[in-house]
């Protein structure tokens, strides 16, 4: 069960920012409506990458997945070369729920030295690799192929059995090399972007090795689609999505996204790139330039109070903090009494998670007092479910947000002259022209 | 070698800030040198705490953690409980440049998963525990501590033997628990803080355990107060804390650091916590509020420009960029050429590190493009002599900002509210005012 906390906005101490909730729900009721039936009504058309909304209803894939992890009990090592949102899904869920025996790897830039010493320490034999791209055409992960498929071909009597590939189901270069090689390959449906598509085998096939339960998963984003649907008094996404947008124009520009849990330590890294790339945009739907975009940062409680706080707290009013709980641990410890230690008789016989607990209830309200804004989400537990829910609806709240600032959520323009500037430096064919230009900047 | 490349701010398109570069750096000349004078009159003065200045000296300290380290050949995994300032440099240079086979761990949370789960992994008659706390009275390290003496206690013969302190030479919780027991202890000097903390104790015992040339990071060290103590035009620090002045005074108000590489993955961590807790201020050296701060950002090249640098193109102009690059590998990787995947030649005979370094240039040339400000450090290479050298340059330039901006840069006064309403919420003797006050307001 996901739940949604906004007591420390309503405290006196935020009234500086003078937002009369009550008027602003009222105000922003139609064009919240609006964009939920917009969004509903665009779903099914493949060019308006929303096919994020209908994968959790997609039972058929999980069980095909699970079939190939199951024909895979030789794995030992499960290593995914995939960058960005062919990574990051991945990885934070692993984090949360990953289980062992399988070693999962993230192959996911491209310095020679770690990936050296990854291979040094793997058995090629046992090992499956899984790369990941849509298109084929990331550089990154593409040139991390070329070395793990010679690894494999070099180090086993079948390179293909190690192999699967996940990319689209027609396009782009990895398919024909599929077809042409008779690899085993998952499907990116083309209607999800990277940044969406957790819950697709980017991100299922992974996990599957992890022993993460993929039917709790799903079913948990089904819950947030359900709530996505529905009138704005139960629509949580809508209502995280308008607190976004009512800080987001009182010259609030950091969205601080801060878990209680270091097992949920690479959420917030999922979470920046969904929030940054999707809302980081120069044009509206119009042509216009607007320069949207509020910068996700990362935090981890507790250890961040020891990092972070003293600004969040002290620091400018520029920021919206959003903290993440869990109401309950799934396993608890105790701190025994110990003598000669005066002063910590508070912790004996109490819990870590009383303590880890405290420490969040803590810092909210500390923040609250210093009139720096936050609300809080909270998991019942961290489990397959409420990590499902609690994804689901932070593509939701993205994608109510990109239709309150009139953006496209689900492009990434600017991400493409740098990709040139690097084709460009690396000397490939047809990009002699911005060479030229690069030389004369002295760049190259 | 640490150098500082500038020319991406001196481009046309960086013209819009208004930044007249020859003008600014002869008009903070004067301020530059005053900054630069106080601190090192300061410097030894211990309520200053610019004891991290001299530290990188105290070759007689190195020694003594060498010696320890050669004594212990029996350990297999060393645990370090420390949060913050106390855990985040050893983390940071372990991750660039740790080399087994001593397993390293840091528990710097509470969560009672992770924990129960690493001391199922551990033997512990081989493991040795670092506690690090200056003044003994952080809960999270003290809870960790707590449970870690039991574990040791009821798996070894001599618990004492498995334990080493790291904390205040004579004030705090510990001190006295170390002279009671027994125990082996290294010091935190009194005249340093957490977060300048990485080149005493805190940071080089555990980074002796995993191999660490110490004595070449204290030399590199030792070359950024070379620069510290110069004049403007070989002052490293004193020009990255103006151009960091500059632009906060022109509405940017995020400071992204960036390294392009996964080893340094830890580095903008240490650099947050650097950065945030020693600037993020309420009140300036005579009372007044100014609320400074400008908030570091944590990203990774290549991974982040499949995450937030479409935002950092795209979005708003409110950010600083900064780019670590390293100018040459240790080791080097080759990218194969395969048939059957066209569009890729231009990667064939390549080499990983030359794909990298292209693309740490082509990205920022393109944020300069857009008109988003970003300058460059290079490292010669990653070993412990440029680490040294880059840590202390950020210590200095944070220094430097808190002379500028007329702050104390080594205190935190906004994380004790928190800790007293945790102390409040675990029924602390002492708290219980503050409990009612939380009782009325519904926290607790």
């Amino acid at each position: 069960m996901l739940r949604l906390d906004l007591n420390n906005l309503f405290s006196e101490r935020i009234g500086q920012y003078g937002i009369d909730w009550t008027a602003e729900f009222a105000t922003h009721r139609q064009r919240l409506d609006d964009a939920r039936d917009a969004l509903w009504g665009r779903k099914s058309d493949p060019a308006e990458f929303l096919g994020w909304i209908e994968v959790p209803e997609d039972t058929e894939t999980v069980r095909h997945v699970l079939r190939y992890r199951q024909a895979s009990a030789w794995v030992e090592d499960l290593v995914v070369l995939g960058i960005g949102g062919s990574a990051l899904g991945a990885q934070a869920t692993n984090a949360a729920l990953g289980r062992g025996p399988v070693r999962l790897h993230f192959v996911d830039n491209v310095e020679p030295e770690p990936i050296l010493e990854l291979l040094q320490t793997l058995d090629p034999r046992k090992t499956l690799v899984n790369v990941i791209s849509k298109s084929g055409s990331t550089s990154e992960t593409m040139a991390a192929f070329l070395v793990f498929r010679q690894w494999l071909e070099l180090g086993t009597s079948d390179w293909k059995k190690h192999t699967v590939v996940t990319t689209d189901p027609t396009k782009g270069i990895l398919r024909p090399y599929v077809q042409a090689e008779g690899l085993t390959a998952f499907e990116v449906p083309p209607s999800v972007g990277g940044r969406f598509s957790v819950t697709c085998p980017v991100g299922t096939l992974p996990l599957a090795f992890v022993e993460v339960d993929l039917e709790s998963l799903m079913a948990g984003a089904r819950k947030s689609n359900e709530q996505a649907r529905g009138a704005l008094e139960t629509n949580l996404p809508a209502q995280t999505a308008l607190v976004n947008h009512l800080f987001s124009h009182r010259g609030i520009n950091i969205a601080v996204f801060m878990p209680y849990s270091s097992r949920l330590r690479f959420l917030p890294d999922w979470f920046v790139q969904l929030h940054d790339e999707s809302l980081g945009k120069r044009l509206d739907r119009q042509g216009q330039e607007v320069r949207t975009g509020t910068t996700a940062v990362r935090a981890i409680g507790t250890t961040d109070q020891h990092a972070q706080v003293q600004l969040f707290r002290e620091g400018p009013h520029d920021k919206l903090t959003v903290f993440v709980r869990l109401l309950n641990p799934s396993k608890n410890l105790e701190i025994p009494a110990v003598k000669g230690l005066p002063g910590l008789e508070y912790l004996f016989g109490r819990s870590f998670f009383e303590l880890l607990d405290a420490e969040a209830r803590a810092t909210a309200h500390a923040l609250t007092k210093a009139g720096q804004p936050n609300y809080t989400l909270t998991l019942e537990k961290l489990d397959a479910y409420n990590l499902g829910w609690l994804l689901q609806h932070l593509m939701w709240q993205t994608a109510f947000l990109g239709e309150l600032w009139n953006i496209n959520a689900f492009d990434q323009p600017g991400v493409e002259l740098g990709k040139e500037y690097t084709y460009a430096l690396m000397g490939r064919k047809g990009y002699e022209k911005l060479a030229e230009e690069l030389r004369a900047e002295g760049v190259m």
